[in-house]
């Protein structure tokens, strides 16, 4: 394909950027050093930072708006993830030389169509051109009540474990795409690749579990690894049954082909589904609040005293992992 | 030079960067989905996020510890040009083969030693293998009292120019190191390089000028083209002259030898220093805060109503640039 080359810095931003900036004067039309941000009386900032490297995080041939759209919501799961409401994203944008306007234009469609979906608002960046791949880093900034962010480290034993929508799809879909995995129905393939290429941040169902959810994080390296991570931290464990564990119709046709594909299903990562621990005595409101939210969660087990993670077969047997989840390096 | 592979990545955060994070309660010791931050009553966040890509923005054989403090320098001098106070930072970190633990080690050591001498803490972060150069994104975060921020885009003509510090060291430093230009003593072109390698962001002198400076902007791409900037979004047009543009002895030598090195002091960036501008009845206030500060600052000039920017030579002749400033792209 090829593309005009993208126009200069500041036309690229006066063009493409500062539109996206323009319902938030904090971001002072991104014509300054900063850019000013103030939590409403009674609340804290809450701030995450991601990045995504073309060939790692994305495909080379990834539709330019997905690519955007996936950044930006990865951020906003971590924000939905401490109980937060997101509001804004700073945006470092490294381009690389095979990069033009089109690309450009394409990529900020993407943002536009989930600022738009998602409420949040470009506050500011930085533009600069790299001899390597496409590098993307997105800093999200949302907003939760003094003291109400939900963490990962307050899970208690005998806490029931949730997991919200269906584990799995996308780190099927990834291996659909490269060719690691084959043989399901074209449907559903597709139906898992758009898993991978475009996650669904739980925004609404993070907020609406502040003083309900004991410990919360999403699941973007895997549920095995995510549980570990609330677990090790709270000093508690994990008794997950895998009967339980909720899969999309596609994930159980993968299952019934290969049954290994439990191992993709569990330590796999790129969910961006909300795992979360709750007294059993919030169960009821737990479920009604997730109704309200319009999100199926499913209680898949429960938090032991053992400090490890132990997921079990139908036949009540340990499920022994390769590895247990994504690995940066 | 050989250097032991890093460790894993949570490893990596334990070793080396939940320490820096350790007085700064909202991290969460760097083992939750996000960081939390709250300004104080009456004050604003101040966010700014800059990139540096090696072999664009730092020499491959540049010490990890200097790459650090610069890294955090030129963020921190975007939050003292909107005349704010730093507190925190976010590190997006993507790490490509060539890169061991022993870098990483003096990488850390390097942003130890800014944090003690700024009073900044690690709050959050991300990182990431690249197949691509070392490539770094830092997210700063400083606090401005609600309404004090001092913008790029409120210059008033008749308003005097201000700079702080030398100009043009560190882009004649730079030129030096790649062997764009010689000829210089070595003493010279050492601490030439120097400036070029670690700036000296005005974190004093930046919120001291609240209330004086009716603008302000720190020069990263060039005198010229940073007070365009302020000209630009200001409306107003400036008058410098040459003769006053403060510059060190090590400037004034590369000047004598060659007088085309004006050219890249004052469109070569990557100074650090602060430009502002105020109201001429402030200028005895000025002086005294930045006696105060320990800041040399001068006045090159003064605001117009032209919208365009004029450096005049001794003899009153407009000078003419090859390029204006710094181009990303």
């Amino acid at each position: 394909m090829t593309d005009r080359p993208p126009p200069s810095e500041f036309e690229l931003i006066a063009r493409y950027f500062a539109p996206l900036a323009a319902n938030a004067p904090g971001a002072l039309g991104l014509t300054d050093d900063a850019a000013l941000a103030k939590p409403p009386s009674g609340h804290h900032h809450v701030i995450t930072t991601d990045t995504m490297i073309q060939g790692v995080h994305f495909l080379a041939d990834d539709p330019p708006g997905l690519i955007a759209r996936k950044l930006l919501r990865v951020n906003l799961s971590d924000i939905a993830s401490m109980g937060a409401v997101p509001r804004y994203y700073l945006l470092a944008f490294s381009l690389s030389a095979g990069i033009g306007e089109s690309w450009i234009a394409e990529f900020a469609a993407g943002l536009k169509a989930d600022q738009d979906e998602f409420g949040v608002t470009l506050l500011g960046g930085d533009t600069t051109a790299t001899p390597g791949p496409v590098t993307l880093t997105l800093t999200a900034i949302g907003e939760v009540p003094d003291g109400a962010e939900i963490r990962r480290s307050t899970a208690r034993a005998g806490d029931l474990i949730y997991v919200s929508g269906t584990i799995g799809d996308a780190a099927l879909g990834v291996r659909l795409l490269t060719g690691e995995i084959s043989g399901l129905s074209g449907k559903a393939a597709a139906e898992l690749a758009d898993r991978y290429r475009l996650p669904r941040p739980r925004v609404t169902l993070g907020p609406a579990l502040r003083g309900l959810a004991t410990a919360m994080t999403d699941i973007s390296d895997g549920l095995v690894a995510d549980l570990g991570h609330i677990c090790e931290t709270s000093g508690v464990g994990a008794r997950v049954e895998w009967a339980r564990v909720p899969l999309s119709t596609e994930a159980v046709e993968a299952v019934a082909r290969d049954p290994s594909a439990v191992q993709i299903i569990l330590t796999g990562g790129d969910d961006y589904e909300l795992a979360f621990t709750a007294d059993p005595e919030s169960a009821e409101a737990v479920e009604s609040v997730a109704l309200a939210a319009g999100v199926p969660i499913t209680c898949i087990g429960h938090v032991t005293d053992t400090e490890a993670v132990a997921v079990l077969d139908e036949k009540n047997i340990q499920i022994d992992f390769k590895t247990i989840g994504y690995k940066h390096f």
